[in-house]
C-alpha cells in the first residue's frame, strides 16, 4: 500500500476544513496525511521528513502523535460515512470529527527514512463518539500503538 | 513568564541530543521548545506558527501533543537533575529521557496567535521512571491536559 493508492477521506472535506497542519490537503506546509480503507481497517501512509528527528536516525514522538491523531479523526469520518452509506469518491461531504483524547505508547524508537503505516481498528462507542486503535508500523514491525477518541464536530465549534 | 526568561534544560543537552524537532536547539526547522522551573512546577512557553492550524483560528492537536511530549521529557530531566543536586546553568550534562507514553485530553479548541504555556507537575514513579501531568494554558484558560510517562534513556538506545 502506498499513499497515492489511497482513496482518502480528507480529499472529500470542504475547503474550510482542509487546512489542518496534520491532514489538510490545502495546508502547504503540513503533513497532508491521507486516510483510507484497508479492508475493514484504515490506513495512513507517511514518510517523515528529514527534519522530523528525535535523535539522528529516529522519528520524534510528536510526529507519531500527530499521525495517530489525524489518522484517528480520519478513520472515524470514514466509518461514519460508510455507516451512512457512502465511500470516499461518492461526492458526498463526510462527517467531520474532532479529537477528544489521544494516547500513544512508544514501544521502541521509530526509524527514519522509511514509510510509516498507521493501521486503525475502529469501534463505535456511541453514534457521535468513536474509538480508533492504531498501530504504527514500519518494515512489518510495530513501533507504537495509539488510541484516539473522536467525536463529531459540534455545531458550536466555530462559534 | 516569557520564553527568553526560562533557564532551559534543553540548553544543557550535548549536541548529539539537541536535534529533536520538538525541543532541540540545533534543529533549525523545529519548535525549539525550552523547559524550565516555575517554582516546584515546570513551564514551556510556545506560540504556534501560523501554519499550525486545525481549522482557521485554532491550533492542530498534533502540536499540542508534541508540546506535552517534549515538555514532559524536559520536565523529567529537570527533576532528576535537581534530585542529583544540579540546576540548568551549572555546567553539568543533565540526564536524558525518552517518552514511554503520552496522553492528551482536549477540553476545547486551542486558540491560535497567542502564547501557550505548558505547566507541568512532576511525580517520581521510580528512580528511572517519572510522570508529568501538564496543563496547556492560554490567556489563563486550560485548553488541554496531558500526561507523559518518561523513562531514562537506556544505554542501548542508539545500538
Amino acid at each position: 500500500m502506498v499513499d497515492k493508492e489511497i482513496k482518502a477521506i480528507q480529499d472529500e472535506y470542504p475547503e474550510d476544513f482542509a487546512l489542518c497542519y496534520g491532514c489538510g490537503r490545502l495546508n502547504k506546509d503540513g503533513h497532508k496525511f491521507r486516510t483510507g480503507w484497508l479492508g475493514e481497517q484504515t490506513v495512513t501512509v507517511y514518510t517523515p521528513r528529514p527534519e522530523h528527528t528525535a535523535i539522528p536516525g529516529f522519528v520524534y514522538g510528536g510526529l507519531i502523535a500527530s499521525l495517530v491523531d489525524c489518522h484517528g479523526t480520519g478513520s472515524a469520518s470514514l466509518a461514519m460515512h460508510r455507516k451512512n452509506g457512502y465511500e470516499p469518491g461518492d461526492g458526498v461531504a463526510p462527517p467531520r470529527f474532532v479529537t477528544a483524547s489521544v494516547h500513544v505508547d512508544f514501544y521502541k524508537p521509530t526509524p527514519q527514512h522509511v514509510a510509516l503505516q498507521a493501521i486503525g481498528t475502529i469501534e463505535e462507542v456511541h453514534p457521535k463518539r468513536w474509538k480508533i486503535v492504531t498501530e504504527v508500523v514500519a518494515n512489518d514491525t510495530v513501533y507504537a500503538k495509539g488510541e484516539v477518541v473522536a467525536v463529531t464536530m459540534p455545531d458550536t465549534f466555530l462559534t
